[in-house]
């Protein structure tokens, strides 16, 4: 599109990507900052396309035999204190519960009174408290495996926050499964992996790469920690999703034990894995574009609106008339097993809900005039096309074509991500390239550089900490589907087996 | 059935209804306490059944313009503050978290560390965060109704917990309505009850008794608080859902304030609703049994599971096939427009594999083995009949009459239900007959006595706070379909113009 055009969202993408993000999701009406710190409000917009992700990760949970259970929100001190390295990893941003009620003091100023005897942890994830659980659930193999899902918030006190990508307080899933073997959990580990990257892919049309964490980047307490990792526009990197292989080190901290087919006493293997309310900003900031947010249509709050067009408020009722009948066959036809969802806009406010639409990212809008109806047609917009370029369409076959035109937008978008992340994802070698590679490419947005490098790194925490101290970048995975390849580590030469995947990250 | 016959759950009902509920919850695997004060631990049985009743209400919800949302799980301490007997209401029970992080003191013990400036209250209800939200949404008369839901946790320190009736953290939806007028608000009141009564009718089976409450009983801040009350097997009543009519307070104490029609700036009127996991324990209380819990076939965690039965291993995978099949086509059907839930139990675990869905409560127990096979018929046990009473049907019938049999029990708990509530509910007049319909029928047990007295009162909280203090019963509701009747109040004998409920309360 000319530069000529004005776009619905300032500053635009080029002009400054940060705080193009915060105009972006304002514009949706998806979310708002909240008057408690780092903590959100996710508007009906927001919320529903949260619903749609919701669902459908939750019914793949559910195909691999995982149930839904709920466990409290509040962890006693000492339940996280059992896995070393675990509280450490958490302890810094901590919500703590020390009273259990106000009072009046003096002043009659109402201040918290009856302290607790041991305080309380908001969860920040729940493998103690739910360790602690299936310790008791768990006494032999036939118990196993155990596969528990919950969806709930977590808190995690974050000093800089950003809408959907870092707040304090957060929805997710946080799945955790007890197995008798190491195998069969390190199977599960990859097993829920894969379910992300489906979903990634298949739905929030975000290709993704598979790999696993370096120890540094390792959840706290995890043996392995396997991620998903996307690219956004500005080419850093978004971790979508996680699962850890915990090794026996929950199950020994949590004492969940039970007795083999052999008989003999054993720790189970156990397994967590989470996703959260983040996947809603990388979809926003990957699909995105200057006229505001763009859903892919298998995930999207609502598929359609239709927004009724007439000079005269005498014709308002027939043209509404002929939407009803149009969104009530499509509201019982389904896209992708879900029913299709349809909005009616038939507020007053002639062109400007067309543009509020746009900026909210429905896949379609369909407009329907006195002249459209006497053609028995509709004018078709999609929120992938530049958006004046409407089309005429037949009614009848708008509504036999609208799965297909919402499967064609959905594709489109995967597509467009596809291939923005190859051609942004460079193998670089030598220290000087991959320190080039990195340098902002434009002196306005220090934070847009080259993208995803695949380079060869030694294994060693050192070279890690350095290039991260130099270029706030970090080693996002080792990808499983890594070449053997011999080189030499970008950072002190030494030799490498196989490129890792470097990048800045959310 | 006879004495004689061994009950699966011990203390029946009528040895110790309060302990037999705590040994059915526990039989039933849906829920049990955590290590976590007050807070239970909702296992995959009884978060199904929730589950159930969350996509039933959500749709009724969405059906009327109500969509969801997320806000805050903390609340600053100043916004409680905002409406004086609201913050009363709910300071004695308030989780408060006063501090951000954890940190080693010099003993090496973890303590909290960076505390807060102001303490934040974990949410007991959130009327007061979503009203700042709703003071920046609402701008003008056009932003009206304003109609809100969420599902979330709540915290309400309570000193005496019992699981799903009562406990410090629970789930629950809560609802709130900005509207432009006193009458829309009243009208919007009204309609959440009415949706609640029908949640609880026709899916719950549990028939209510809808009203208002009594001054003392009102919701903390509201003018008016309207509930359903339904009536558990030891008489006692629960209040399964309130819908408040908040009036101007909220709106005045969170400056919700839109510009009319008519250009003035003028308060919104605010409506609030909720009903939570205390839901579950009313299934539990009314239609449970001896032998364990009877689950309403329309939000049951499972319809249907199928038993193989057979003498040889050898048998068992000509059985699981045969099973198997019919599982499939039940899955692919539906039960009053959900998917029939299903379960196959192949453990090797014998008889004891029976009992244990009979605790549970699932609706139908579908023994198959080999000679079944050789008739292609199957052996159909319904929770609401004995459980020896089962009746072997052709294959092809039972797949066909499922639904229609899932409805006879659902219809069955109801009517028993209705009965029950029906002959326990009396009209109960003068001060000696009510004092006696309210004394134990049995030493044993000192909270069963005569139900629901429908009986009159002159409405002053002077007589309400005798009656608590002397009897532990305090008035239920005012029935909305109060009769006019001219009697004298059960305890001042003073002219009162129609009945109220009094009955002891969960």
């Amino acid at each position: 599109m000319g530069k000529e055009e004005k776009k619905a969202i300032s500053p635009t993408r080029e002009e400054d990507y940060s705080e193009w993000y915060q105009q972006v999701v304002k514009a949706s009406d998806m979310a708002e900052r909240s008057p408690v710190r780092g903590c959100m409000v996710i508007k009906p917009w927001g919320y529903s396309l949260w619903e749609n992700i919701v669902r459908e990760l939750d019914d793949m949970f559910k195909e691999v035999g995982v149930k839904n259970a709920y466990f409290p929100l509040f962890i006693p001190l000492s339940f996280l204190e059992k896995e070393a390295s675990h509280v450490e990893g958490f302890a810094k941003e901590c919500a703590v519960v020390t009273h259990h009620r106000l009072e009046k003091n003096a002043d009659g100023r109402l201040v918290p009174a009856g302290p607790l005897t041991e305080p309380l942890v908001v969860r920040p994830t729940s493998e103690t408290i739910i360790g602690d659980a299936f310790s008791k659930w768990v006494s032999s193999y036939r118990d196993l495996p155990l596969l528990i899902n919950q969806w709930v918030n977590v808190v995690r006190w974050e000093m800089r926050t950003r809408i959907f990508l870092r707040t304090s307080e957060f929805l997710w899933q946080e799945g955790h499964a007890a197995h008798a073997t190491e195998k069969e959990a390190m199977e599960r580990t990859r097993l829920m992996l894969d379910i992300y990257a489906r979903l990634a892919e298949e739905y929030l049309a975000l290709p993704v790469t598979k790999g696993r964490k370096t120890a540094a980047e390792r959840f706290p307490g995890a043996v392995e920690t396997f991620c998903i990792e996307a690219m956004m526009q500005d080419r850093k990197a978004l971790q979508v999703g996680t699962s850890h292989f915990l090794g026996q080190n929950f199950a020994k901290a949590s004492e969940i034990k039970f007795q083999s087919f052999e008989e003999k006493e054993e720790y189970a293997w156990t397994v967590s894995w989470g996703a959260s309310t983040r996947m809603i900003g990388g979809i926003i900031m990957m699909h995105g574009d200057d006229d505001g947010v763009i859903l892919p249509p298998r995930v999207a709050s609502s598929h359609v609106v239709f927004i009724p067009i007439y000079r005269s408020p005498d014709d308002k009722p027939k043209v509404m008339e002929y939407i009803q009948k149009i969104a009530m066959e499509l509201k019982s036809s389904f896209y992708c097993d879900r029913k299709i969802r349809v909005e009616i806009d038939d507020r007053d406010t002639g062109g400007a809900r067309g543009w509020e639409w746009i900026k909210k990212g429905i896949p379609l809008r369909v407009e329907v005039g006195p002249r459209d109806m006497s053609q028995d047609s509709v004018y078709v917009a999609r929120r992938d096309k530049p958006h004046r370029e409407k089309i005429s369409m037949k009614r009848d076959f708008f509504v036999k074509e609208i799965t297909n035109i919402l499967d064609e937008i959905q594709n489109n978008l995967y597509e467009k991500a596809v291939s923005f992340k190859e051609k942004n994802t460079l193998q670089v070698d030598g220290g000087k390239a991959f320190y080039e590679f990195f340098t902002p490419l434009n002196k306005e947005q220090p934070e847009i550089h080259g993208g995803f490098a695949l380079s060869h790194w030694c294994g060693t925490g050192e070279c890690e900490a350095k290039i991260k101290e130099d270029l706030s970048v970090t080693v996002r995975c080792i990808p499983l589907e890594q070449e053997k390849e011999k080189g030499k580590c970008v950072c002190c030469g030494r030799p490498s087996s196989g490129r890792v995947v470097f990048a800045k990250a959310y």
